[in-house]
């Protein structure tokens, strides 16, 4: 049933609170999801443009009981799943959709996957976002690592979020904030919470992630992040082209060798293609902050995704461009590690190490870029990043791996 | 609660529309499982028979939240479980049930099993029905086919119907349709979508299962589909007998080579039994329709399943007749393949491919024989389309299996 | 929805039955789990000491759907977790939490545990409860046996009870039951039944586990039990103590070799202590009564185990004086078995078999040692079973394990 929030309601949490902010649970331990929404008005601001959230239940299916949050702001609706690690399901400016299409058509709920399942592979049967978090014990592809099979891309997608809240600025821009908590936890192995929030504002074509891994174990831990960052058509198109200031490319393994002349553009739908990765280092400017763009061919609708080198140092670029119906996908991945399994990233210094209480930020900024001004300059900030700063184009793989 | 449709919406459902069919959404992505139930006379409709179609939900141990529809023709109450792959639960005409009774007693949801554990045995923590959809990436017993390990009997028992819905034409014979949607998708590694439909009629003591796959990719894939149609005591006794017309037939495994001359007949419960199987080509009669019958000792219970071997080309018969409390059970299972693993399935061409975009149709009828004449009938019916045909006895396994 | 009794409901209960109990189901196949509680005034019952019993579901992270009864005897809040196997999350007396301080934060739904996960570990992504059902196929570390993953400590902590029911004796002392029903179930390879109890009454600081493992297959089949009882602070401090009377004790591997001399003696908090483990087999008293004691440095406070070495004839003590934030607890763990893999187990004659339609009883007292003359009344019962009888200390392990 869908409950509108009574004014009444309304009125005593403004009266309680002197802050600026206005919070609700919508998800807790003793508050269950519900279907429910407010919109700026019913909240009593004026906004430019007017502003909505949502959350609502799905049924059928793997998807049963799956839960998502719908954040209108006017200009973009973008969609989360607490029950899936906060994933982005997808954004949707006007008519376009910032996404893809996967195979997987259900949002599936994580009690219907077993991630050890189909040799490590069972993540697949759930992968179908717009960002999916990987992590954070590790993320890379599936295999043994310490005698102990690692599925692919860590637990992070499949874990629900324990605690859902939203938060509403009370004075302009009115940001809007959703916060979840994931707990990745297992006695004597891992004691991680990660605390999400992705924000935006009314009328933005943007929005933010400001992730917080905390270590609340007493031990030192390795850790990885990779946030899986996946655009479709009409974003991706034949033609379409990747750009950041790139230190140093290479090839993710043997198949992407023969394509490292071209690892920036993007070919049609290709029968057989399957996927490409190359593994990127990018620069940052004096602060670090760098910036990543997919573009399409015609260079008047892109994505940009700004992060910061420190925060998460190297990228890796999955080009997906098989079929549509297989799946005509890119991935912009951030990351403080490669794709590779956990038990080769060491030695190349890819697996990083948490302290007790220690905390590691990863934010990152999607900002859909609208119209040929806004990806020219987002090109043109990627090009002053670089700063004319050399490219290392490498033609082997950091890592030999076995062959199938 | 149980909810009565109200005489008002059913009649503006009934004047929205001017086709010749009821429908009513059970199940769906915002329609919630919930109690409800339907009968003959609330819909204004006056078969022979009375009828009523009812849904209602499990509680408590692994069966948390499983949603089971029933329907009543007047002459058999057919259970149908949409959150486990549309299975048929058990159809229970008078005081003969149609089925088995399993050690599992309960109908276990899929979020509560590991199909991967029991080294792949997961399965059987929730084998229990009467009509269990085997399929449709593989069939057949556990174990590793391309370095990947298959569970047993598939994914399809196990996925949850995302879509549900009943359907009852308002024009004699008033067929009542009960139609779910599974879907068999991992990114990059499959995507099926089995269009799942139940019908009957009011009165009647018999049901159709008429299911479609489709492969809603872009590449060919294997497949392999399997019903696994379980029967118990009273159909099942000390003696009785299976009946079919059969072109050649082979013991499974070396157990069963000793069993080859009885193989038609069955034991009392037997302690130390376990299970014997034997793999069945059928013959059809010239559109390739054929009859599989299981009747009782006396000769006048049984149940008969009509396929055609253009779909359901070989077919696999289940001995188990262990003791009452084991399982005393056969299963009469057409299928695409044997009950091997895909494995060994390839070299026997019986791993056959589905194209981009193909269908392939799978179409069983099971008839309930409730006195000697229609026994009778069925066992004639089998002789027909035997038309004298020679039946190949084979003494050997048609696959060398590695000892335990 | 919080859902009160209402008095028409209990009136009309209590006259139906001239029993002298009052029931109540909770849960069971057409009984949803909902919020609900009752007092003893609710009820009529006028005991020295008021109690309330109170149904609760968590929602959120992992803990979503999860049902937890909250008996509060007036002397001791205790929690029992129908869908995680009937465990005792904890003990509250006052202000003494008896239990332990898990890093694992939420009471996790099995349905989001994958048992084979992790190496076979994946039961420690749930283990943060006072009182664990380990068994009933097997109980030990994770490693094949027979050719399949045994993940550690068996199914039974994730099984979700599937009926469970309040009584409460209308007569002095009020005894209160609370009873569930394990199904580990699976065909061919299991049909165990296990019937659980916890009795307390109104004022008490004690409560006892009656269980009634069934085996309701049609063969005999290999069984163990092991009671994982968990404490922490305060009743585990450094200093802190174990006593029970021993005919042997041994170490359970090489780690423990060294500490055997201190084997009674717990440590404070210790950076990468990480665990030992101690063997032991206690003596029984004439009737086979034993008793296994821990209190703290001070002797002002500890708990009990009653236990009958005829049921449970071995135990195994666990240190686990790591650090505070790792998991600052010892386990008390009467069982069948020790804690080794089964494969182990047999040659030790660890592994009892149960026959068909056989039941084994595992009863247990727990008791809240509240005060020094509890404590040493307590210790004093142990000397007296010790009887002067001497015990044998080994300084190998029981098993040599292989080198990890």
């Amino acid at each position: 049933m869908k409950t509108i929030v009574s004014l009444l309601g309304l009125i005593s949490t403004l009266m309680i609170t002197n802050a600026p902010a206005w919070d609700r649970v919508l998800l807790d331990t003793y508050t269950a999801p519900q279907s429910w929404e407010i919109s700026s008005q019913d909240l009593g601001l004026k906004p430019a443009k007017p502003f909505s959230v949502r959350m609502r239940t799905l049924h059928g299916g793997r998807q049963e009981g799956v839960c998502i949050v719908d954040i209108d702001t006017g200009a973009m609706k973008i969609s989360v799943v607490p029950t899936r690690g906060m994933n982005v399901l997808e954004a949707v400016a006007g008519n376009v959709r910032i996404g893809w299409k996967s195979p997987v058509s259900e949002v599936v709920n994580p009690a219907f996957i077993e991630l050890n399942g189909r040799g490590g592979l069972g993540w697949l049967e759930g992968f179908n976002e717009m960002v999916v978090r990987c992590g954070y014990e590790w993320v890379g592809h599936p295999g043994m690592d310490k005698g102990v099979l690692l599925p692919l891309h860590g637990l992070a997608a499949n874990i629900p979020a324990s605690k859902v809240v939203l938060s509403i600025d009370e004075d302009p821009p009115y940001t809007i904030r959703l916060k979840g908590e994931l707990k990745e936890q297992a006695f004597k192995l891992v004691n991680f919470v990660i605390a999400t929030e992705l924000s935006t504002e009314p009328g933005a074509i943007h929005f933010s992630i400001h992730d917080t891994l905390n270590n609340e174990g007493d031990y030192p831990k390795e850790y990885e992040a990779l946030y899986h960052s996946n655009f479709g058509p009409p974003l991706l198109d034949p033609g379409a082209g990747f750009s950041a200031p790139v230190q140093q490319v290479s090839p993710f393994n043997e198949r992407a060798v023969g394509e490292v002349a071209d690892w920036q553009k993007y070919r049609e739908p290709t029968r057989d293609y399957d996927e490409t990765v190359f593994n990127v280092v990018p620069y940052g400017d004096e602060n670090g902050e760098t910036l990543a763009v997919l573009h399409n061919a015609t260079g008047d609708l892109g994505v940009s995704l700004g992060f910061n080198i420190q925060q998460l140092p190297v990228f890796s670029l999955w080009k997906n461009t098989d079929t549509l119906g297989q799946g005509y996908v890119t991935g912009l991945e951030p990351g403080t590690s490669w794709a590779y399994n956990r038990s080769y990233q060491r030695a190349l210094n890819r697996v990083p190490t948490i302290g007790p209480k220690e905390q590691r930020h990863f934010d990152i900024t999607y900002t859909f870029l609208a119209d040929r001004s806004a990806v020219d300059s987002a090109l043109q900030q990627v090009k002053k990043i670089q700063h004319d700063r050399p490219t290392e184009v490498r033609n082997t793989p950091l890592v030999e791996l076995p062959k199938d």
